[in-house]
């Protein structure tokens, strides 16, 4: 079988955006990855849209008909694929899971959700129903859970609380490179560390913002990339995973066995390893979570990647430069949208067309995880040779 | 490679499940479904669940990682499924995918949605959100749709306001003989024909009612369905396909654009044809669909449908039975559901589990419309030899 092609990307402004809408958002992002791979809407076979809650959000459902409808892909088969956070990741599986299968020759994924019309209240009340009951009665939100596993994380490992402030001042610095990103300016670690207190230890600079946004990324067989462009890349590897939503019930709680499994598997399927990527998006949804997928898909050893941050190891120039996009710290985090864009990102890395935040690279990973490590995605993907 | 089979298939009762949510029904077929099977939670590799609305109806969100725990598949991958009325449908294509794509040998397709603890205005208001905004405004509802369509279905074809309500009256007798059926009692045409008018010539007998329900199918490769059991059905061909949900801009109010392109493209992947297909479970939203569906997949030449229906030809004894069930009509029309209801009648059919339902058949259809035919996915099973 030919491997699975990935032969276009596109992602909008990510950030407020005011007066337009989910169906907006998706449009342009869709328009601007055909345009992008040069692939007329006629030769698109399934459309997949990520998203996570459309109807909660906007009292909209069905967006993926719409949106087959608008940007011309009729009579293309489309699907929603909702896995709450990771629903872009989960895209990217599914994209490849219809390529693979013989189902498609042409599939496009947009992720996208709008979320910013909805007061903060509202929109973390949606993202709170994915919590297990009984610990969301007792007040374990996931920032109180970050919190707290932060806490366990630095005490365990003897870690500074600045390493976590590492991450966010490195993401921003990232992200003012990056134009589509909701934020685009520096801090210095000194304001990451003096910000407000959200869950103890964590301020507000270790947590990602609300966002609108939109991002799209096309799939084909490689015969079939081929014929379009030599400019692509192909999905190494690609799995999924799910821990228990039970937080309490988890063995460690500085181990995300989603993280785990879905990297090991996609590595055997890659036949790659750690040591092999050069260039990563992971989930930074709050700072801590970075070190624990470092630490997961074995790009550090338990409890030390704290010390990589702080060593500037993982910044644009060091030996694994990790979310050169700004991460969901700075780039924004539209959950149905976020794993799209990072793939989008890992595309750019890998085709050269990331601009100013452009690495060396030919493998790259890009991890989305959905819920509090309630599902994981681990995707592969290499630069055509 | 191998063909995708099923091999085990569950549904709880459908109708007002008071007191229960969509966990519950949810966790109900999937075990049922792996006990039916004599497949372990461990065995299962990717877990979906087709589910169009838990957030809009409930406030639940991320039920797919909630079900993964309570079905201790973890670590399987888990996804949510949404593609409005036709999620069960899209289940199918999905979980047909995972299996044919390599990515998982033994995949859990759970489908659900509960309802009947919403007022009916609280439930069609968020069915109605997938129709187009400005044909809403207008007061085309998917019910007013139907009565349009029926009308001009009647008019064009010269067929008698009767010929509907034997849809109805076969529908519910075949609904006495499955005991999940919301509704177990047999109508006569005059009764149907004197039920109250709701969007006229359509009358409240015409319509599917609002259920509580779930339903489950397993998938493997046929070669891993064979360490199982020797009865078993495969997925012959199974295809999705999409008409712009701008119903004015349809070329013929009476050919569903969805149906015929998914059908077609599924009866080329299957080598079968119409004449091939024993028994056929179609998406009776409202009577009139199961006509354009007989129409669109070939069943019977444009406009006469009707005639087949009059004359019996699609009743339990008919030369080819269609709603063995019950169809929507009786059963009930839990969304997520609904779709994979319909796999379970065509597995229960061809391995002959199907009780006083029993008709002799090899090979079956199933089509499962989204939104008044935005999206439609027909899938053809077959026996195994």
């Amino acid at each position: 079988m030919s491997d699975v092609a990935v032969i276009g990307a596109s992602m909008t402004q990510f950030g407020r955006r005011e007066g337009e809408w989910i169906l907006d958002l998706l449009a342009e992002a869709g328009e601007a990855c055909l345009d992008d791979a040069g692939v007329g809407p006629d030769d698109v076979e399934h459309l997949y849209v990520s998203n996570m809650a459309s109807g909660e959000f906007e009292g909209q459902t069905g967006v993926m008909n719409a949106l087959a409808h608008d940007l011309s892909v009729l009579p293309a088969y489309t699907q929603r694929v909702d896995q709450t956070s990771s629903s872009g990741g989960s895209g990217i599986y599914a994209a490849w899971q219809s390529v693979a299968s013989g189902a498609s020759d042409m599939t496009l994924l947009v992720g996208g959700e709008k979320m910013t019309h909805r007061s903060t209240e509202e929109a973390t009340d949606v993202i709170a129903s994915i919590t297990h009951p009984v610990e969301y009665k007792h007040g374990l939100t996931l920032p109180s859970f970050a919190g707290l596993t932060a806490r366990h994380y630095l005490e365990r490992f003897d870690a500074p609380r600045e390493s976590l402030a590492h991450v966010a001042v490195k993401n921003h610095e990232n992200g003012t490179r990056n134009p589509h990103a909701q934020f685009q300016k520096e801090i210095d670690v000194e304001t990451a560390m003096e910000s407000p207190m959200v869950a103890d230890p964590l301020r507000l600079y270790d947590f990602c913002p609300i966002t609108d946004g939109s991002a799209a990324l096309l799939f084909c067989p490689e015969d079939v990339a081929r014929e379009y462009t030599d400019e692509y890349a192909t999905i190494a590897g690609v799995a999924g995973a799910t821990d228990t939503l039970v937080v309490h019930e988890r063995a460690d709680p500085t181990t995300m066995g989603g993280v785990v499994e879905s990297g090991s598997e996609a590595y055997e399927m890659s036949g790659y390893g750690p040591e092999d990527v050069d260039v990563a998006e992971l989930h930074d949804m709050f700072t801590i979570l970075e070190f624990l997928q470092m630490e997961g898909l074995d790009f550090a050893e338990k409890g030390e990647a704290w010390e990589m941050a702080m060593d500037g190891e993982t910044a644009m120039d060091g030996s694994l430069p990790i979310n050169t996009s700004g991460g969901l710290k700075s780039k924004g985090h539209p959950l149905g949208a976020s794993g799209v864009a990072q793939g989008y990102e890992i595309y750019q890395q890998l085709v050269g067309g990331a601009g100013d935040r452009q690495v060396d690279a030919e493998i790259g990973l890009a991890c989305n995880v959905g819920g509090f490590g309630n599902c994981v995605i681990t995707t592969i993907m290499e630069a055509a040779r």
